[in-house]
C-alpha cells in the first residue's frame, strides 16, 4: 500500500491535525471531527453545514470559510459522520438565522442528518445533492447519488447565505443549483482504502469503469480504455441526454479522482467543451482540478450545472476557504 | 498506460487547448506554446517570463496572471522549451522595464534560456531557482535542481513585479527567495511519461525513493515504505541541516507529486509541523496541494522558504492565476 500515512486507523485524525497546523483561521474539533469557520457563528448569516466520509478531501473540510461552508463534519474514511457530530456543528454555526444540511445523497448521511435535524433544537432544512445520472440506485444509496455538483453548490449557496438571505431562500438556490445541475464520472483504476489495505474492487488493466461512484461503488459498466475524446463523449452524452443545457450558460467543472494529474485534466476540458460548442452549451465558467476525489482512484468526472445571471454572480462572489478562494 | 489522453504525443498541444478552453483570460498561443496574461505587456511593470518541460502542472502555465507570471513557455513533456518560445515570450510581457526570466536549474533550461535572453534584444535578467538539497548533480542537472521553491518564488517575485519595482529589484526579491528556500521530495512510485508508455524507472513494491528529482531522475537512496512521520524527518532534516531556519517564520509547503491525493498530503503536513515546533522554526504560512508535479508520480515534496515580514506581505498580495489566487 503506497500511501504517505501513520496508522491506516489514524487517517483522518492525523490528516485534521494537519488541516489545523495549516489554516489557523479554521477551529478543529478533534474530538467530533469538524472543521468550523474560526469566526462561527456568524450573527444572522445562515450557517451552512456539511459533511460525509472523508476520502474525498478536500471536500468538505477544504471548502470551509467565508463564502462557503461554516462547518463540515468527517466521517471516517467512506463512512458517514455520526449524528452527534452534525448536531455539534450545527450548534457550532448557529447564529440565529438558521442552519442549512447540505447532504449528498447516500443513506447513511441522508438517516444521520435527518437524525441530526431533529436533535439540534433549532431551525435546520436540508437539501439532498442527488446529481449522478450514472445509475439510479447504487451500493450505499437509494436514487441518484451526490458527487460533482455538490462543489458547485456548496459555493454558491454560501455566497447566496453571506447576502443575508433567509433560510428559505438560501435553500431555495441550494435546491435551484441540485436541479440544473448533472454528472457523471469514470475510473481508469480502484481506489485502496487504508484500513483495508488492497483496491476496492479490481479493474483489469485496459479496462475503465464508466458511471464510477466516488467510493468506488458500480457504475454502468467496464469498457475498454479509449482515447480522452471518446472518454469525454462517454461522460458528456449521458448528462446532456439527462436535461436540456442549451439556450444559457453552463458552469464546467472536470474534477480529478484523486491519482490523475491536472495535465489530463486539461485533456479532457478541452475534449469537454468541444462537445459542449457542438451541442450549442455556451461555457460560462470553468473549473479544472481534484475538488471532489476517490481517495488514490485515478480518472475524472465531469459536471454541468446550467448556469443563470444569479448563479453565475453567487458563483463569481468573494470566497476564502482552504481550496477555493478568490476576491477576499 | 491507465492515462486520459489522446494521442501521446499530443498531451501537451491538448493540454494548452483546454486551457485555453477553460481559462478565457489568459492569451495561448499554440504555435509557439505560450501561456500569456490577457493583458500583457503590462506598461511599466517588469515582465516574469518561467517555463520548462510539462508534466508538472500548475506549473507553469497554471501560475501565469495578475500577481504572479506574465507567460509561460511549455516543452514537451520533461522537455525543456526552446530558445524561440522564451525569445516570443519575453518579447509578449515586455512593458518597457525589462524582464525576469526564471528558470529552474536543469542543464537544458540553463542554456536556451541564456540563448534567449541574448536573441530577445531587450533588458533581461536570468534567475537560476536550485533549492533541492537532495543531490549536488544528477541526471539532467549540474548543481542543485529547481523544484518547490519555484512555486513560492514566482508568487513572491510576481508580487514585487506588481508594485511596479524595477528589474534589478525584481530580480533581488527572486534571489532573496532561492536563497532562503529549500526542498526534498520523496517517490512512492515511478511516472509514466505518455510517449514512453512505461514507467521512467522500476521501484519495488514497498520501498520509496528518497530525495526523487520531479523527472523520475535518481534521489538518495531506495529506502522501505515507512509511516508518515518517519518520511517526513527524512524529508525536513536534510533541510533543516542545510539552512538554519530558527528566529523567524517559515512558508511551509508540501506539495503533492500528481497522483497522492490531499487527505495524505495533510497527513504529512501535520508530521512536517510537528518536527518544525519541535526544531522551533515558526510556521507562518502554509500551502499543501500538488502545485509542482512529476505527471502521475505518488509521493510528495517538503519545501521550507524563510520568510521576514516583506515575504510575507509579497505572499499576502493579491494574485489571480488558475492554480493560486486570493484577494483578486
Amino acid at each position: 500500500m503506497n500511501k504517505l500515512i501513520n496508522d491506516p486507523a489514524g487517517v483522518v485524525a492525523d490528516a485534521l491535525r494537519g488541516i489545523a497546523a495549516a489554516h489557523p483561521d479554521l477551529r478543529v474539533d478533534h474530538e467530533q471531527r469538524l472543521v468550523v469557520r474560526g469566526d462561527a457563528p456568524v450573527r444572522g448569516k445562515v450557517g451552512l453545514v456539511s459533511g460525509g466520509g472523508s476520502g474525498h478531501e478536500p471536500l468538505h473540510a477544504g471548502f470551509v470559510g467565508p463564502g462557503m461552508l461554516d462547518a463540515a463534519c468527517a466521517g471516517e474514511i467512506f463512512t458517514s459522520p455520526v449524528p452527534d457530530q452534525m448536531v455539534a456543528a450545527t450548534r457550532a454555526v448557529d447564529g440565529g438565522a438558521g442552519v442549512l444540511h447540505i447532504v449528498k445523497n447516500y443513506t447513511g448521511d441522508v438517516m444521520n442528518f435527518e437524525m441530526a435535524a431533529e436533535l439540534a433544537e433549532t431551525e435546520v432544512v436540508a437539501v439532498v445533492v442527488d446529481d449522478d445520472v450514472a445509475v439510479q440506485d447504487s451500493l450505499y444509496t437509494a436514487g441518484r447519488r451526490g458527487v460533482g455538483v455538490t462543489v458547485l453548490l456548496e459555493k454558491i449557496t454560501g455566497a447566496a447565505a453571506d447576502q443575508g438571505r433567509p433560510l428559505t431562500e438560501v435553500a431555495a438556490v441550494a435546491r435551484r443549483v441540485n436541479e440544473n445541475g448533472r454528472s457523471m464520472g469514470v475510473a481508469l483504476t480502484s481506489c485502496t482504502v487504508p484500513a483495508a489495505g488492497r483496491p476496492t474492487f479490481d479493474l483489469p488493466g485496459g479496462e475503465m469503469e464508466l458511471g464510477i461512484g466516488i467510493h468506488g461503488e458500480p457504475g454502468r459498466r467496464r469498457v475498454p480504455l479509449a482515447p480522452a475524446a471518446e472518454v469525454a463523449e462517454m461522460l458528456v452524452t449521458p448528462i446532456l441526454a439527462d436535461l436540456d443545457f442549451t439556450g444559457g450558460g453552463v458552469i464546467a467543472f472536470v474534477n480529478g479522482m484523486g491519482a490523475t494529474p491536472l495535465i489530463e485534466l486539461y485533456v479532457m476540458f478541452n475534449e469537454v467543451a468541444a462537445i459542449l460548442e457542438k451541442a450549442g452549451v455556451a461555457v460560462a465558467r470553468a473549473l479544472v482540478g481534484p475538488y471532489i476525489t476517490s481517495l488514490d482512484m485515478a480518472g475524472c468526472s465531469v459536471t454541468l450545472l446550467r448556469a443563470d445571471d444569479e448563479i453565475l454572480s453567487l458563483w463569481d462572489a468573494p470566497v476564502r476557504t482552504p481550496a477555493l478562494r478568490w476576491g477576499a
